[in-house]
């Protein structure tokens, strides 16, 4: 049922073509009911496990079907005794026999195939499986790697079969969706990942995405493209992250940011696989500071509460030493969280680790206020505040008895703390049995209005492009642009999934003058490795703009997978080691020698190749 | 209308929606007609021309419309008839205003908007463009280098724009015809271009194509798969290959080899472009025998006759020296083709680069007989034949008056110089106004039992894969394998168009220890090398197979491009440089340190370098 919901846009005579007509079985392991009854039919698959030579259960991609091993002495059924007896379990097997109800009592409701078996009546072992290192459905417990080296067998696990099945399903109806897009056919540009060429010296990139392609494609006229681009990133040992990622790559001419944003909206509307409920669309929208301000992060989870509240007001004008210091400063707040039924829930260990979290990764005091049953403030505060500004705090924070107040002071960077305090008590309220956050609830959200750029952390008194030069400032602003660029919002916009960024875009710079403004006058580059891009803009660029969405990201969010890897085939190990074909590997010089290359060893492993 | 298809997925009101919803025209240029006239529209575009400030073209991907300036004193319309007069050819405006009829006798019937022209009432330049390095239209007359650095603006020829629109569509019906297979996000093994990694002294590899991954997928208990996949090759400077080529990957689990045949044909059947015709399924099939006896090559262009025909029985025991020493070798035989109507078509010069060709890419001594009106027939041969001898030889060839006849001696190999002239003669005749090969025609074909190993060239002692190490056994010469492997026919198939390669495949072997056999009494391979994969088959490998499409050359006939260039966004040009981004390049020094590499200057470079 569920499982046939990628086959939509094929007729039921296509799919019927496309699982029997190439191969010769006449069912799947999946399919067989009690309507078949009576029919004689072929199946192919594994082996799941046998039992004292009495019946076997088989598996395929569909399923799982009870197959009853004869054993009376009809000519040729001791022979497939035999057979079916002795097959190692994930043997491949073949079997052909009669679908016949199973005896009274012995239904299995919770297997779609329960009301039926089959007896066999021929068989054949297309290929003996040795014995596994472990059993297929104990894989989940193995180490990583060891699933890793084995990727083929952890396949075989429904859990994983049904992620790749899900990744196909959304990626047809996304297709569907945007299939009257051109431009299939591209690779691209950008830094990272070298490959050499047999030109001394010279080497190609790989694409950590096909931005700029993407752009001298509108320029080429084309009016909208998409692709499921496969693209590279060499992040060195960031965990989870892997080597080569795919991404839905849109760009279109003539659009604005409304129309992205709708656009994708539709896209995942289309796409979303029944079985996980419907979206809402349009999906809210929230700005760079609002959610900087409310959340201390630009990808809130507003699966749940638990805001960032500015108490500045209510404090104000209170004798407290910290709190005055900190609003001494030009943008000086104090702001706070408030933990419902954290009393209850949160031990006293876990409110010291969160507050040494946010000391140690955020160099941040946080104060802490309870709410008593009695409705009574608890907190080394108490004592600065009247009754008035104690019920005036009460009511900012919405407290609640046994509720517990994360209060930071601060100017401004303190909401980053708060946010990572945040999502640290939700998790450990979780643990502690409060259900906040709905597992299956899936919320969409717009964050705009980010800054088109940030000082360098390096030096402050530099700017560098929040995300890519290439973004164009924010219409409101642009006039800003030239005066103050640090105030310039940018036509940016990132698409968060319940805490997660799952999508980013942009409205371009299509002004060949305002983009060489921003190269040069603003971010100080060499405007001279872009010139190619500058002049196509001088040639009748037409306004447009574009997203990418992180496909294996946004899939794993659908599925519930805790990482990227099981929603891949073939992923990369953590540290972007293919553990199964062992790559990265050594190459001999000869082979590097087209190349023009030579690798230079460290000392260390230089001088143990000498011993 | 033609340019619709690609949309046939959708209905009509997700296509309005696509086109319209997200940006802010109204209407695509290619759209207005008589049933529009009195309606608003705003439309973007490109200046395609202007005239005398009286009208002006306007493009856009889905077509053309004339635009009226107005001429008027109404308000505002003198800032419209300003900006328009003087756009610059192929800059981008938006044009907002009423669509009238053309005047009586001023319709265009070659324009699909030729009844209708829209009288400009507001306007704005979005982006002005500078002079042009030439006309868009002149593009196809300039070098592919120039063509390659402007890719952008060639993207604008509305040759160029109907490749990649026909590449989609094809595409996307490829995908719904496919859609329930399972398992993108591969990319894989091989050899070829490396990746240095961050480990010193490891690379990466790309894939030339997913073939070790899709079959370890099989195993992984994944019933079918296909892919889009992005491959990459170093081929060097062979003349119009890409490093980055795209294929239509496919792998089955308990299919044959008819099964994967009737998968493609259905396939192409399901996915051909409307207005090519129809294709007939099933496709011819041939014996890799037969196709090097009859064409002189395993990818005959089946369009039109001059096979090649083995004349030995005729000629044998005729007193010529030349044919009985031929004849006295194992192999030896007399082959020879006819063309048609040569004398008439043909010149001497002709003639004499025909046998030259021979000779010098073969080696092969060529003889020609012509047939005079009269039937009789002129050679030098003529004289050692009775009239017997001939009439059987004219009923052997077929020969008509005018027909020139070319003879070869030797043991096979003969038969490819014919097939090579086969080729050659007929580009002749086609150029001398000659029509054999019907353009339209699409003529797929089978090319079945290939060898499954070959001498190597270079120690003809020794054998290697026809193909591949993983191809099975043709089932019939299976017991051949241990006793004479040369002998061993293979379950490999190619699919010809037109005598192009444009697909191949095979069923793969799925039991451990054919494969090891293979790899190491047949191939003398070090196994060790893909110790990983046979583990893998041990594992209850199923039966499967697969097959491979290249998606560029396949589109690149389908639209009778010269080149596969032509139906690629961004190619690179012949020597596997991006003109255009300018790739490869040089990096510096600090770029290669964290990948541990350094380049090896050949030495004129260094000194170079030095100086």
């Amino acid at each position: 049922e569920g499982k046939l919901i990628i086959f939509s846009v094929l007729s039921a005579k296509a799919i019927r073509d496309y699982i029997y007509t190439f191969v010769s079985r006449t069912n799947t392991c999946g399919e067989l009911r009690s309507a078949h009854v009576g029919q004689k039919v072929t199946l192919y698959g594994w082996v799941q496990y046998q039992r004292q030579g009495l019946f076997l259960v088989l598996r395929d991609f569909h399923g799982l079907t009870q197959v009853i091993i004869p054993q009376d002495e009809v000519s040729g059924h001791s022979h497939v005794k035999e057979l079916l007896s002795n097959a190692p379990v994930e043997s491949v097997v073949r079997v052909t026999g009669t679908v016949s109800p199973r005896p009274l009592g012995q239904q299995n409701p919770k297997m779609p195939t329960g009301d039926i078996e089959v007896k066999a009546e021929t068989a054949e072992i297309l290929n003996s499986c040795k014995k596994l290192p472990f059993e297929i459905k104990d894989f989940i417990k193995k180490s990583e790697a060891l699933r890793m080296q084995y990727r083929y067998l952890d396949l075989r696990s429904s859990r994983l079969q049904a992620n790749l099945r899900l990744r196909s399903g959304v990626v047809m109806r996304m297709r569907e969706y945007l299939c009257n897009l051109h431009g299939e056919g591209l690779l691209a540009g950008a830094k990272e990942f070298l490959v050499p060429s047999r030109e001394a010296g010279k080497f190609y990139s790989l694409p950590q995405s096909p931005q700029q392609f993407k752009q001298l494609l509108m320029i080429g006229g084309l009016d909208r493209y998409f692709q499921v681009a496969r693209c590279y990133r060499d992040e060195g040992s960031r965990p989870d992250r892997q080597p080569e990622f795919t991404q839905i790559d849109i760009e279109m001419s003539f659009v604005d940011q409304a129309g992205i944003q709708r656009l994708i909206e539709g896209l995942l509307q289309h796409s979303w696989p029944e079985d996980r409920g419907s979206i809402v669309t349009p999906f809210p929208s929230m700005t760079y500071e609002e959610a900087l301000a409310e959340y201390g992060t630009d990808k809130p989870d507003t699966r749940f509460g638990m805001k960032i509240v500015d108490i500045s007001d209510v404090l104000r004008g209170s004798n407290i030493h910290f709190v005055q210091n900190a609003l001494s400063y030009p943008h000086g707040s104090i702001r706070a969280i408030c933990i419902p039924q954290g009393m209850r829930y949160l031990t006293n260990k876990d409110l010291e680790s969160l507050k040494e979290s946010a000391k140690s990764q955020f160099n941040q005091e946080i104060m802490e206020i309870i709410c008593r049953p009695d409705g009574s403030l608890k907190s080394l505060l108490t004592k600065f505040l009247g009754e008035k500004k104690q019920s005036e705090l009460i009511q900012a924070l919405n407290m609640q008895e046994d509720d517990v107040v994360l209060l930071a002071a601060g100017e401004h960077k303190q909401c980053s703390a708060l946010g990572a305090l945040r999502l640290l008590s939700a998790d450990l309220l979780e643990a502690a049995g409060l259900t906040l956050r709905d597992p299956t609830a899936f919320h969409f959200l717009w964050v705009v209005d980010f800054p088109l750029f940030l000082p360098k952390a390096e030096n402050p008194t530099e700017l560098e492009s929040a995300h890519h030069p290439f973004t164009a400032p924010h219409p409101s602003d642009a006039s800003l642009l030239y005066s103050d660029p640090t105030k310039v919002r940018s036509q940016h916009y990132d698409l968060v999934l319940n805490g997660n960024e799952v999508g980013g875009g942009s409205i371009r710079i299509h002004s060949a003058e305002q983009q060489r403004f921003v190269l040069e006058k603003v971010l100080k580059e060499d405007s001279e490795v872009l010139s190619h891009l500058i002049e196509a803009l001088e040639f009748g660029a037409p306004p447009h703009g574009g997203i990418a969405l992180g496909l294996d990201r946004l899939i794993s969010l659908i599925v519930d997978a805790p990482s990227i890897r099981d929603v891949i085939a073939f992923p990369k190990s953590f540290r972007g080691r293919d553990l199964m074909g062992n790559a990265p590997d050594y190459v001999t010089p000869e082979e590097l020698e087209p190349y023009h290359i030579q690798v230079s060893w460290p000392l260390e492993e230089k001088e143990a190749k000498k011993n």
